[in-house]
């Protein structure tokens, strides 16, 4: 006798457990199947996926811990805080990014009990139609039916033919995040968010850091001013960034790797280093699920192919998360799955996909919503430009953080915010503003007449607001 | 011959330098005279008020600091960061803390020139009605003749009778800033912003504070959680906060100061300390305005009399920020000091007193907007609730900030946000989404249905408002 669900989601990382819990607080009867690629010691299902356990949770502790470093090795003196030299417990930093990723992962199996979802631990792979309309997955050694299901099984690391990952030398994400001493030379492969962060911190704790990039401009996927402004930034803290580059030859011995790459100006160079990180996009996780046997159509890129709302080929399957199109962000995933819930119950789920905010929580960080300024011009859209730094920002000297802008952009006719853009301290929390007011159709001169309490940051996004209008008071 | 203008701003603090560059930007000759209390060495006039020179930017450098301080000294072993023993050379600290108010009060001027506002050095005192309908105003020597007059004197701190504020061993929030080197014992009296902001500084620099306080509850203007939570949290931290007291004799001399009080419960106590900060509150600068010699109307609680739209009792006199009633806050006198601007202008200036942020900037932060829980049970207004801690959000264990809750408060029958309280990390970022989202009469299911990029603080604002309709997704 098979199991019955209402609705089974196939995949525990942020997409599918948030499916899976609003699925159930909307009355359905909900399973989550985990297969579970990063067990705890024990064998115990680790919820939350590759955000929880190899990404965004515990980038961002390392990211905390090798900030207050750099801030005692570099800031502390002139402000009278005097430390020495600092020096990294490389052990106990990633033995308390452990403890966190644990204490989360261990919150969401709570959630499933507080809200009833049933967690199956095993790989869901489609067998066919079930009996009474719905669907049949194996999940593990078990059948299981359910009328609707959400297929959630995200993404995993890209690699490069040539440059095998064994996590130790050549490390993905995964890697990336467990490496158990300071490497004294580090090699990155993709200047995207994880080889920003991941260089960022080990550059912090003492690394040569040297990133390579394949496409000519950094950070083309940001607006044109933020990018410049981080490579200079982070130039200037001592990432040596190449972009336009051809990865040739890659030597892996047990004591580091050698790189021969070209560069932009089409000469050969060297890279050798004691390890190297590959961060190179990530590809959706379509592995067993056995899409096949059921027709579940795929993209030539290799997603799930769904609708606005996540409406697969098949009636009564969905899909969610960096295994459909879009970006690859756990709060995207959320969205969507919220949505496709929702949608499940007859309710109007929806998903702005143009008002997501996209984060790189470098130092300083870069955080954006909405349309840069070269997909505005790239359109043909008239628009107006307001841009601040946080150089005239008290709180921001407060914190010893002068660095990076607010730019935005608004319609030139009608004032309608296009997009929010800010490289700066707390930029991933000052975005928040800028999402609210855009989900709200606000005009610049919306957020230029809202308060905005002295002394924060969130007044650079104030005065961004009025130099829409060339009306800063600051600046 | 008396000097001209359109506008003549009385006091170069935040309201007053903020009208005089808006007033100009809207095409008025304009002038703004400061008495310059804070005069830097060279005698030159420094802008920016209490606010820029001994309040909100002189308290967040200290603030930093001695966060900083904090973090070396219990945060970093257990993340593998080894410092030893920090030690503060507090003489370094208030030197940065004046490099940086320095930077900004010379930015004004800056300001100043870019937008073509005169500096007028010297205290503003009224003579009478002008020849053409304006009014006649003596800056130091001179008479200056301006046809509108905006009061932006800005206010001071109470001082207690028979407790004489020396500045070394008696501090009001002037002296509380440059007290040179760490007291063993503090004494503060008043637990308000500045009461908890210095005593954060200090303890966690060394000392042993207490803060004894009037009134029976403790931050009683904040919403009752919060205050709850404060309280708890402070304790914990080590500031003994003592509520209810009334203060008796305070024997001052070269060395501290010896304080008789009766406790809560009506009991003597005695308190010893070496240094003793007298924050009770602040009272609206009038002197030497000579209000009377033009008939400039006050109120009994000496402010001045205003509409809500600051317009005093004279035709062309206005007047904004602490000297007038409403929260002795920069950014509220910033916003009127535009809202007078603009209806000078003839433009509809407006100013929303209902969405001014609150913050305090002790650790874990306190931000909040709209009415509190208790304001809304007087009111007798029915509302509904959403509290969701800081415990269960991944940013806030990364970074090591786990105290503390977003509530949010939305009218229970038309879900509209009444009111958002935030009691955590970077609660002073936090709060201006939910500025926005007040100022565009958001319900709570607006907020939660609009992405929060992940991992965030914000998304505890956002979860708050799913905890409103009871479905939180991470709680």
């Amino acid at each position: 006798m098979s199991k019955q669900f209402d609705v089974l989601v196939i995949g525990g990382g942020p997409g599918g457990y948030v499916a899976a819990i609003r699925a159930a607080q909307l009355g359905f009867s909900a399973a989550c199947c985990e297969s579970n690629p990063y067990a705890d010691p024990k064998g115990e299902p680790r919820l939350g996926g590759t955000c929880l356990n190899v990404g965004c949770i515990p980038s961002k502790a390392l990211l905390h811990t090798s900030h207050m470093f750099e801030e005692a090795a570099h800031d502390f003196a002139d402000q009278g805080i005097q430390v020495g030299t600092p020096k990294i417990d490389v052990a106990k930093m990633l033995g308390r990014k452990n403890t966190i990723v644990g204490q989360l992962t261990g919150g969401i199996k709570g959630l499933f009990k507080k809200n009833k979802v049933t967690l199956l631990n095993g790989h869901g792979s489609f067998i066919g139609a079930g009996k009474d309309g719905g669907w049949q997955v194996k999940v593990g050694d078990e059948v299981v039916e359910a009328k609707q299901v959400i297929v959630a099984t995200g993404s995993k690391p890209r690699h490069l033919p040539g440059i095998p990952v064994d996590n130790k030398i050549v490390c993905d994400n995964v890697g990336a995040l467990d490496i158990d001493a300071v490497p004294k030379k580090l090699a990155i492969i993709g200047a995207g968010v994880i080889g920003l962060e991941m260089g960022s911190v080990w550059r912090r704790l003492g690394s040569e850091v040297t990133i390579l990039e394949a496409m000519p401009d950094f950070l083309s996927v940001a607006d044109v001013d933020v990018a410049k402004e981080a490579l200079k930034v982070f130039t200037k803290q001592g990432l040596g960034i190449h972009a336009g580059v051809k990865i040739g030859e890659v030597k892996v011995s047990k004591k580091g790797v050698a790189i021969d790459y070209t560069d932009k100006d089409g000469k050969a160079q060297k890279l050798d280093a004691d390890r190297l990180i590959v961060s190179v996009g990530r590809v959706p996780n379509t592995d067993g699920l056995n899409a096949e046997a059921v027709g579940l159509q795929l993209t030539e890129r290799g997603q799930i192919n769904v609708d606005g709302h996540c409406r697969t080929n098949l009636p009564g399957v969905w899909a969610i998360g960096d295994v459909v199109s879009g970006p690859m962000l756990a709060h995207k995933a959320m969205e969507e799955a919220v949505m496709v819930a929702e949608l499940m119950a007859g309710q109007s789920g929806h998903c702005n996909f143009d008002t997501i905010p996209y984060v790189i929580y470098t130092s300083p960080e870069i955080a954006w919503v909405g349309k840069t300024e070269q997909q505005l011009k790239a359109d043909g859209i008239a628009y107006k430009a307001g841009k601040i730094p946080f150089l005239a920002n008290g709180r921001a000297l407060g914190m010893g953080a002068p660095t990076g802008f607010v730019k935005m952009l608004a319609d030139a006719e009608t004032d309608r915010i296009l997009g929010v853009h800010i490289i700066g301290a707390n930029a991933s929390e000052l975005i928040s503003e800028g999402v609210v007011a855009m989900e709200f159709g606000a005009a610049s001169e919306d957020l230029a007449r809202i308060c905005h309490a002295h002394p924060t940051l969130s007044e650079v996004v104030h005065e961004a607001a009025l130099a829409c209008d060339k009306r800063p008071l600051h600046f």
